[in-house]
């Protein structure tokens, strides 16, 4: 745990094609005041410029996949976004020293995740902005997944702590949707109004405990011997993010109709329900468990 | 007017990022009965499939606007979906003399554009097909925007008469929807049928008239001097496409949040609002208006 937070990176664009946090960078960028607080300094960057030129999630790697700590000190891993990682972790971290206390990343998905706070540090100073920001924001939920930061492959992990990614959808790749729009604006707002107040020892009057849901496993779309997809997620399950999915209940169609069920024998819920940046990948959802997370200090 | 239609083609992925069509091709192409009708031939049609591959909308041009008889003949386009359009042109024209006689190529779109059927041909053959779906499917929305064939740049442009394109939407690009997948498999179905009681003189008890909306400009989204937008639709005209737009409604929202209004002095009708493929050019919506389109032969 650290005493107090100094430097904070805003990051968009991370993925070229979710133009929000484009956007939102180059809004603040001209309006610089609200996002400065005067307990710390605020940095706002553009992470991947020639992905968001061309309105490509990527040019050669997912750039939010390249940022574990043996990837950015392997030398032959010379692609554009292992590059730009190995740039990033010159400029904001180094990794294993960073000179960025805290960075906040914005991203969107096609899935109805609504606002999604992900965040993989299991230190109170985080869980504590994912609670502050879900008591402002109640419709927020909290996407938990702990995690060594040095192992951890996201741009938030070059932070001296682990940060939070803002995850919020539906929309459509390569446009902005004013309600997204506005909602990671207010999420962004909150998260820094909390380092403030964390940082001049105000009260913050945070739960003990939150409910919030944890990554188990990705699960594929049907597919055919040459790799092709042979079904689409149903459409009971489309736009059900964070609902259950009990045992007997359909995942998929197949493009001539046949229902596909859940074959587990526990219930699950669903996220990254039809994602379109997964279709490189076959990726239908992924599964999650409901979990109950606890703040260690609370009181704070 | 032609007596009898004798070879369709059913086209998809003429946009590489739109998946619906591309998946329906290859469904019909493993299922062919579907698509059979015993009174002309059915062709099935990958047209983008290097798009397709990079699940983009085009490699170097919207193909989609590649068929207007000069470009066709200019031998100096030679980017890729300018050369694309001339193979097509060879593989199911050529236009000035068409080998298939009626093409339906399936679109989507990120706008709430529902199920659109644009048709830029006069002839009652084609307006008729537009009404028998319209009937079978209630919902549907007819696009009407009659022009000169040779002078056309779809693709449905290169069969005998300008054929259907199929527009469905919202969907984001790059994945699929089962509801936009079974509506545009279909909309294909009764166009099929509706060729087969044409081409054997069945009634087709159409109406003479029905609604539908026609084409008049493009709306640019307001754009700053280095020609980055500054403002987005605004959340009371997202989703709202085919709604009347008044005087004094809001039509864009800036990124600091000052709401921009409709300054013309007629009533119009939004669609393609915030449609992705658009930002390309800054283009937030197209204004069209309300429209009566007249059917010459309903008694056929």
């Amino acid at each position: 745990m650290i005493d107090s937070i100094k430097d904070v990176a805003i990051t968009g664009g991370t993925h070229g094609n979710e133009l929000t946090g484009v956007h939102l960078v180059k809004h603040w960028l001209s309006h610089p005041a609200e996002v400065q607080r005067d307990s710390f300094s605020t940095e706002l960057h553009l992470t991947n410029p020639k992905a968001n030129k061309e309105v490509r999630r990527y040019i050669d790697q997912d750039l939010n996949r390249q940022f574990n700590i043996e990837d950015l000190k392997n030398p032959e891993l010379q692609g554009y976004e292992q590059q730009r990682a190995k740039s990033l972790d010159a400029l904001l971290g180094p990794k294993e020293n960073p000179r960025i206390d805290f960075i906040i990343d914005m991203h969107t998905t096609t899935a109805n995740m609504g606002m999604s706070l992900i965040f993989n540090s299991s230190d109170p100073l985080v869980i504590g902005m994912a609670f502050y920001i879900k008591q402002k924001m109640p419709h927020a939920t909290l996407f938990y997944n702990p995690s060594d930061r040095l192992e951890d492959n996201f741009l938030t992990s070059i932070g001296r702590l682990n940060g939070l990614l803002i995850e919020v959808g539906p929309i459509a790749q390569g446009l902005l949707n004013y309600q997204v729009y506005f909602d990671t604006h207010t999420a962004v707002m909150h998260a820094l109004d909390y380092l403030q107040q964390r940082n001049k020892g105000l009260p913050l009057n945070l739960p003990a405990q939150m409910e919030g849901y944890q990554f188990t496993k990705k699960i594929p779309l049907p597919e055919n011997t040459e790799g092709e997809i042979t079904a689409m997620v149903h459409p009971n399950l489309q736009d059900k993010d964070y609902h259950a999915i009990k045992p007997g209940d359909p995942l998929f169609i197949t493009m001539a109709g046949e229902t596909i069920v859940y074959e587990g024998e526990q219930m699950v819920y669903g996220a990254f329900i039809n994602e379109a940046a997964y279709y490189d990948q076959n990726i239908g959802l992924s599964f999650m468990e409901k979990i109950n997370i606890t703040l260690q200090d609370s009181n704070l």
